[in-house]
């Protein structure tokens, strides 16, 4: 098989061990998921927790994944290390960095992170938010591709259902939340890299709630993933429910909280951000 | 000025330089917080961001502040890493790291955090959530203190508003949400260190939604803070609001939202957690 016959994301997330550290592997970034000035950051995300996904030590499953960008990934390769740094009975705790090197072959650090992976039992279990009362997906257009230069919402096909992205920046914003019905534009089984991807999937709400284009950009995203790979096997290339709202805009940062449901129900993961924003 | 005159939260989140080594304190855990098996985690949380709050090289102050509980802290003394890992023109990106000697008298990580910090300037700003209408703290009654061994409640006046602790374990939980008034028991301005600790105040949902007292405890946090010093003095050892909810139980962890309002109605922190239940 060759490079191209992958999926797009797992191109994008693909990871080469380094021969003799164990904890080391190199990558390269995609630009079939370039941002404004570098890497879509849910694709980041996703390339941390590969680092422990398939490190032979993982236990379990991820819990929780906290991504904070320290700075700007530039094109071209990257090493990702993935230190397990305390495992328990059930669960394991994880350090995550992302590094380039800089003019003297030095890495430096663009992205730091923390893992919690679990071996999850079957327990009581109850969804305490209601499932948002929408129509089906196919009563939805599609977006049209995004800005010039901006490769990565071309990978997605979403479907908004309400806060669509600004089509008049005048100033008129009233709302910070949307719902949007998303899944990968090309098929692919929904799995933890991909879920941790879509999660960043919002753009900033600070556009939508003043329908004005200032400069923004997340600063530490953080998701909880409730599900496990026997349901993720079952929403399969199944469309997501997302719905994201911030709570507080506030001199130069807000939060912006979002849930990914599956189609019939089921809360798969929620994740809340910091941005930043200029003005 | 011996000790004991300082506020139990300052005894209890005070730490010391270790000489000649730069990102290095040493402290000692507080009975006066002690929790079922461990310090409460909020003052280790506080405690982990006064590494970085108290470091020559700091800039500005805490916008996100992730803490990782891998391990139970024991009574006894313990050591803070802070390590400042990328300093950009406004943002600061730290990780920090609670240790504690074992039997053989090597550091093991009870605790990783990640925090970033900022230079904050004014912008436009809006709260974009509405405050709970709800009447003032002196109408509800201060909750009684704690079980037996369980002693950081004590430190706090909490005045319930709604989800109140159990007083019945019959299975008969209908809410996860709770709203209570709280402050330090004893006056203490409120500070960044107060603030990240009062984020964990919220009991485990769980115990809440099903009236039943499973084992629980918070697997990870992370706090959003909104405010600045300027604010921080007007609210003094005034009240704060707190309101936290559930989103999603399911096979051994749930999520908990939380909000701390200002009695005025500003929005300081936002915060979620990951919590471990059993059954």
């Amino acid at each position: 098989m060759t490079d191209t016959a992958l999926h797009p994301f797992d191109r994008a997330v693909a990871l080469q061990p380094v021969a003799g550290q164990p904890n080391l592997y190199e990558g390269h970034t995609s630009q079939d998921y370039w941002n404004m000035v570098g890497p879509f950051g849910g694709v980041t995300a996703a390339v941390l927790l590969q680092g422990a996904l398939r490190h032979p030590q993982l236990l379990g499953s991820p819990v929780s994944l906290t991504v904070n960008y320290a700075a700007a990934v530039v094109a071209g390769a990257f090493q990702v290390e993935a230190i397990p740094v305390r495992t328990n009975r059930s669960t394991q705790h994880w350090l995550l960095q992302l590094t380039q090197a800089d003019e003297t072959g030095e890495q430096q650090v663009t992205t730091t992170a923390t893992l919690v992976t679990a071996l999850r039992r079957e327990t009581w279990s109850l969804t305490d938010l209601p499932f948002p009362n929408l129509s089906p997906a196919s009563d939805f257009e599609p977006m049209s591709p995004a800005a010039k230069g901006v490769a990565w919402p071309k990978q997605y096909e979403m479907r908004p259902v309400s806060g669509a992205f600004p089509t008049k920046w005048d100033g008129s914003g009233e709302t910070s939340r949307s719902q949007l019905w998303l899944r990968d534009a090309q098929d692919r089984p929904l799995d933890f890299l991909s879920l941790a991807a879509m999660s960043d999937i919002f753009y900033p709400r600070v556009w939508l709630r003043r329908a004005t284009p200032v400069p923004a950009g997340t600063v530490s995203i953080t998701t909880y993933f409730h599900t496990d790979a026997a349901q993720l096997a079952e929403v399969g290339s199944g469309y997501l429910l997302g719905d994201a709202r911030a709570q507080e805009f506030r001199n130069g940062f807000f939060d912006q909280s979002a849930q990914l449901w599956s189609e019939s129900g089921a809360l798969l993961a929620t994740s809340n951000q910091i941005v930043y924003y200029k003005e």
